[in-house]
């Protein structure tokens, strides 16, 4: 590849995250689009890159990276900026909250999205029942890490956590299309909400939601993507 | 506190992977019992070490640390070892199965341990019997990255994430007591099997099943903990 980044990614899929981050590191690279609709993520072509099928994809000099919170903590490493320095003090606090994005709203919210995929689909609207509450407490407790506003999970200077709680409760807005999502009030979440506002003002979001199609308040009052290319599901 | 790190702990529980790593390490550390029977890590003395009342926390001089996998990467990360620094070519490999490993499969086992925390207790079996088969397929994927041999999921030099996911293992060899438990086979990962069985013999494995009963075999033939003080559920 020309590039030294070249990322696999469908639009408004968990690949925005990285889009923003490489946007924001002012880093060049490809974009490949991976076709849903031919679920192209599950091809044997994709899985030779993640062998879990998943979007996104980036490949870097030292070969693939998936898993969006791995590829974000290695990307803001190997550039030395969004995210406290390993030998920073701030690196603990930074670390549990990344990974409790990773392993616990986000992995919660992959439930939400694809309760199929998890238990038999005559119950999967019950299991859905069951995590919306769990996710109004995820955010409860990280509106109550915003308050005290650490450093790094402001949207002046943006972490890498920062773009990936903005891209989390935008998804939480919009999906499932058809299920309930009056349990997501974003005023719910003040401090968050004063976060996303702002990160709505940065040059690196606009070229993101002018690349997937994400209309003019993709974090604060978010509209469903309408992509130049591929689809969102 | 006089030793530099505090271990809030039960016996069995997550925490046993940090044990095993501040063992492997040789670091002095100071242990606190959370008394499960007694509900203590959903009290207000533990939850303002952890919001989220789960173990373990790990108190150093950056502020209490919880989520497994930040304190494993953090304590590698200071300590210079059990992974592949920041600047190592090996890093993105290495980073994208531990998040795998903490967002992915131990997402999942939280789920088959703790089914009554996501879904009405009347369909908990339903979620379980989808969870297996999920789990049975994170560890063929992980076996493929076992049997290449990467350094930083070798038994003699073990990173970790060998830890991590040994001790994954042996939980699902054990819990949840009262459920179908057939499904895991450790003859069906032969190469993840073979790490399991030489991390028997390290030291650090030694010295965490006799703080914490677990047995002579606690990753290959695992019995329940028989622990000095405190329990595992």
């Amino acid at each position: 590849m020309k590039e030294p980044y070249r990322l696999h990614y469908a639009p408004d899929n968990a690949s925005l995250v990285i889009r923003l981050t490489l946007e924001e590191l002012g880093l060049p690279y490809e974009t490949v689009l991976v076709d849903r609709r031919q679920n192209e993520q599950n091809g044997a072509a994709y899985r030779s890159l993640n062998p879990n099928g998943l979007i996104p994809v980036l490949e870097t000099p030292q070969g693939p990276i998936f898993e969006t919170a791995a590829i974000l903590l290695w990307l803001a490493d190997t550039h030395a900026r969004l995210a406290p320095a390993p030998d920073s003090p701030d690196r603990a606090a930074f670390l549990k909250w990344l990974f409790f994005a990773s392993n616990t709203l986000h992995a919660d919210l992959r439930i939400l999205f694809y309760a199929e995929k998890y238990i038999d689909p005559q119950h999967a609207e019950s299991l859905r029942t069951g995590i919306r509450p769990r996710l109004r407490e995820h955010l409860r407790v990280l509106d109550g890490v915003a308050r005290t506003t650490p450093f790094w999970l402001h949207a002046d200077q943006p972490s890498v956590l920062t773009y990936y709680l903005a891209c989390q409760m935008r998804w939480m807005a919009l999906y499932p299309a058809k299920s309930d999502r009056s349990w997501f009030q974003l005023a719910d979440t003040p401090y968050l909400q004063r976060i996303l506002m702002q990160l709505e003002t940065r040059p690196a979001t606009r070229t993101a939601v002018a690349a997937e199609g994400l209309g003019v308040t993709p974090f604060t009052s978010p509209s469903y993507a309408n992509p130049v290319e591929g689809s969102a599901t």
